[in-house]
């Protein structure tokens, strides 16, 4: 039996629910989810479907081929089709902090994630004794100002290297070059330890406590140019009080974070994630 | 143009969401929101659909009948069809409690709610002047011991005369009768003042307080025959603490109920809410 | 029997504790709370307390001059003294929106706020009826560029008047005067639809939906001469998703801005809010 | 300088608060954090205190006994003194779930608890690695039924042997013997995976799926005899919809109760719990 998941975006139009549908009733699949959304503002159709082939004769690439051909074109859908059994590699980037680390890494051993970590990469030599004892590959790729483009260059050459789907940043704490960025749009995730859009930047705790906020947040997203700017996936915040220290907030601040941030890997990873006009469109 | 919301239930089995949306397309129909869930351990189907039909030809008698012959005898289909221009018109009991009227008055005010209050009924009359000041008209049934059945029949008399779908107990602090319960199966909702099943029966804040939890909640559900055990539709919680007395609970417990109740309202009014199996399925 | 609220604040020095406690029971004062917190970084103490004093000598005077020459001038203390049996004036001051005005009046009415509201303000006279209704005296002070001045003259007369002291702004919609800002410092209490810092302004729904957040916000907050900046004084969120346009954003939005307002007024009328350095300490 | 925490609870009396913060000025010693609570149904008085004493002649040996002769013995109160630099011992039990393991180890690890572990106990070997990566000894104590008996004794030799303070079932899955629970009483903290008291015993993720529940918890509390029945320490929550399996609520169900046990454990380990009547105030 092949499971497949389709996504689909195009401007709205009629019948477009009906025509995907029949189109996969046609080929002998079976939907099993279905989820839909439109952008009312943008006009803009969205559409996760899991379907599944159960002839032995199926073949994903004819699929793929004829839809296209009968359907994409004629509609102009822009799509995406994930064989289910097909785990996406991702990349952890991690500095010096660990909290985020462990929270995924304990996931990962307990089956919950759906996907594949080739390796961690780290400026920092700190958190390999944690990698080790995952039996995951470390690399160790030192950032300076002067070795900033060949440490770029190491960290491509790795990515294609392990045939990388998409990139985590676990409180990598270093700015992300165009380059990456423009290799892997919409495929590196952020976790930013505030409510976004407030304390865009660095020290988001420090600014949230001269605020006197009364509620702390983190957010997970999608790396773009724009610094803090990118989709966000998945947002979550906590109450604080007039009693807590930056200190006390960068520790509730810690468990905000590695939940958050698991959650969006585990929507991304799952093909939950569609991206449109700079906003998340997640199905459940 | 029609627009309808289409709701079936089923057992489970192969290519169903196409044969609906082949046929909604068929009839000249477009689909402009779908979503299904399968009750993998009961292995039963569940679709919401809402369709817009620009055909001036359109009737719904005839849309039903075909519906009925074409598709839901040939599968066996639990189905309700609704158009969305008819409002359900919703009858209002209350006792003494008016934070959950004002609540839902305000609301229907402001237009937030898609639904006709025919009238607001009580066995005290210490709220008619609300009813007054929100133009509704507003019934005093009293209830004692000796009158119990005759109030119950004028209850049924005045729920028949306004042509009432469905029931909303704004705390109405009266056990409902079994009569009632079947002329309006999963159509009475209840909000009860705890996170069921957690503090069942009487005086739920006074069982939160002597069992010292740190969090109290409210549960929106269907009225069943067995006591706070209906199918539930919204719940919600606060955080306590040791500090708050039983007075504070059942004043922060105010706040849970009415926007809970007034969320399960919204749900069933939108027809969102599916029942099987003592729970629901909310449709988003 | 007297009982008054104490709150204190000062440079941080040692002892202060002790002093104050001792004051009190040799005034044959009884301490039913006590709670107190440090601003490290700015080293200031703050404290709250009540007291009963039985005696059937007790003066409110003779204790104000007493602890004034005894403790406060002795190591500069700011103080407030409060009586529980006087509550505070509040004046409302209203707009079109409704929902903040009912849950407010709701709750005036079962008891639950412990102040008076001598009068409801507005620039428009839609809400009259409900003020009516209620049997609040309603005075209409229409807003025009032209009139901006005589109106805002009115306003003070009516608040001198009246005896206010403090006001709320219930979804006010106008830009409150720096006279009026000064002459009620820390005094005003505003509502604003958003998890602030995030969003200050207009049409904040708008610019929370464009940014495609996943959770929304209100914060109840002193007004002070910048924009949206005043003192936090309560924040709440709720969750949200791509699926919800920027009218369901209003309408969810509309549930935190009431209890957020209403849970703000009551932390202010029970004086258990001080403000230093822009921010609140919130006492429990 | 001496640091010390002061934990009293007594018959709620007049002038206790004064009496204590003058006990401690009196000997030199600076109050720098006091909070108390009545509980006005049982008319208890709790007090929690933090104090300094900058003298080198402080000794706690002789402020305990002097606390004892002049205050405690003559106003009856119930009394524990803490030494801010002595951490309290914890033992942590665990069983096959590695998840509430890898948190408390993380923050144990970055420094956010005030405690020590001197030993991991488990009655499966599974876990062994995790404890050897983090350096803490484990000990396999196998438990069968013929073995049971034994088994106690070797933890009861275990506890004495490290002078263990405290214990954390974390995710223990055994029945602790009443044996265990006399010598630490309200010091054995066990993380239940439901919202007490919704739920008790085993499979409590089934039974809410069974129900139909929005909302799933995860509570803390000490052990008592009564199973799952004693003072709770924390609670959390999250929401859920008909669209999650048993299997994503034991999913989810594992981000409450990790997060939850850790916050247990740091307000119990910062002498921030005291317990009356089954159940516990929490200082902040």
């Amino acid at each position: 039996m092949h499971q497949i998941t389709l996504l689909i975006h195009c401007e709205d139009q009629p019948n477009i629910i009906a025509l995907v549908t029949n189109f996969i009733s046609n080929r002998e699949g079976n939907i099993i989810y279905i989820d839909q959304h439109v952008d009312r503002e943008q006009n803009i159709f969205f559409m996760r479907l899991e379907c599944e082939f159960n002839s032995a004769s199926f073949s994903i690439e004819k699929f793929k081929q004829l839809f296209s051909t009968t359907l994409a074109d004629t509609f102009q859908l822009k799509w995406n089709i994930f064989e289910a059994d097909k785990k996406p590699k991702m990349a952890l980037f991690v500095s010096k902090y660990d909290h985020c680390l462990y929270d995924i890494l304990g996931r990962y051993n307990s089956g919950e994630l759906h996907l594949e970590i080739p390796f961690i990469l780290s400026n920092h030599s700190d958190l390999k004794p944690i990698a080790d004892s995952f039996k995951i590959p470390f690399y160790h790729v030192p950032i300076s100002k002067t070795t900033k483009i060949e440490a770029e260059q190491e960290q491509l050459r790795l990515l294609e290297l392990h045939q990388i789907d998409f990139i985590v940043l676990a409180r990598y704490m270093q700015i992300v070059s165009g380059t990456l960025i423009h290799k892997y749009p919409n495929r590196i995730i952020n976790i930013h330890h505030s409510f976004l859009p407030a304390f865009v930047g660095a020290k988001p705790y420090h600014s949230a406590y001269k605020r006197g906020v009364k509620i702390i947040g983190a957010t997970s997203h999608y790396i773009t140019e724009e610094l803090d700017a990118g989709p966000i996936i998945e947002q979550d915040v906590t109450h604080v009080s007039h009693s807590h220290s930056i200190k006390d907030l960068i520790a509730k601040g810690r468990d905000l974070e590695k939940i958050v941030l698991s959650n969006a890997i585990k929507l991304h990873a799952n093909r939950k994630v569609m991206v449109y006009d700079n906003k998340t469109v997640i199905f459940s």
